[in-house]
């Protein structure tokens, strides 16, 4: 199953591509991709979410995911944050919709607890884990990356829960 | 001059296409088209999306405006109710960003103050003025349509102030 993490952010998207290999006795993890996709604030919005929208459909087409999983988000952030936030995402929810590809959604706590064990968890733990569990030598870098891989991780783990349980 | 005028929403996004002829001595408006795209709330967010998206492509392709229109956002409303018109914006700029369209947009105060002189004015006043500046016999249905002829016609109204400045 290979998964594709976006973590939308106002100038900073991240994205991050796991595959889950099955045959090991032991799921392993394999980072495939990552990156982040940086907007320039001096451009206009429409160009900016034309930037996204091209990359992350660029990027989409080149990994051919199973599906794309995505942070929900912390309504805590006052409202003009949230539209500018929102605008983001939803062109990256687009991207995805126009591939076909099934979109999950995370809460921030699921992740952190898929990951690290612990849905409190500070942020430098979950992307230590990240590192760990695809055997990186270094934390991805930038953190938006690391952060979409925590969120690919997530569904990974989420939907192999799933199939035991199915499978029960 | 054609505008396309946007008036986005979480359940209905209106559109309105207005068209100035330069010809007439005073310049007259004349409302081309105008409707509104409904999202099924059942429906999964980005299958919404790309409805969206799908059909304010169609009815640019099929107008061919010279600009695009849309309202800035009030942030009186809370953050989860920005972050859902914030992803349906994001998909209706990137709509008209495909199709290279240049992209205006106006604070509703001065969309008011444009249509009906007073920036303070009621909604049903500025729907009144809209059906009045395009001889329409009634109040364009939805109400979503007709805030979008409205945002149309500020921008009309704005670029026509503008060219007089110019020639000063």
């Amino acid at each position: 199953m290979r998964v594709f993490g976006i973590d939308c952010g106002t100038e900073v998207t991240g994205f991050g591509v796991v595959e889950s290999s099955e045959t090991a006795r032991e799921p392993l993890l394999v980072a495939k991709a990552m990156g982040a996709i940086r907007l320039a604030r001096s451009r206009p919005l429409t160009e900016r979410l034309e930037q996204i929208f091209r990359e992350l459909t660029d990027e989409l087409e080149r990994w051919r995911p199973d599906a794309v999983a995505i942070e929900e988000v912390f309504y805590s952030v006052n409202a003009k944050s949230a539209l500018k936030l929102g605008q983001v995402r939803g062109v990256a929810l687009l991207a995805a919709a126009r591939q076909g590809l099934p979109v999950a959604e995370y809460a921030p706590l699921k992740i952190k607890s898929s990951v690290v064990g612990y849905g409190m968890a500070q942020k430098e733990q979950v992307q230590f884990m990240v590192a760990r569990l695809l055997r990186l030598e270094e934390v991805p870098q930038p953190a938006d990356a690391a952060d979409a891989l925590a969120i690919a991780i997530c569904h990974i783990h989420t939907a192999q829960t799933r199939m035991l349980q199915e499978v029960k």
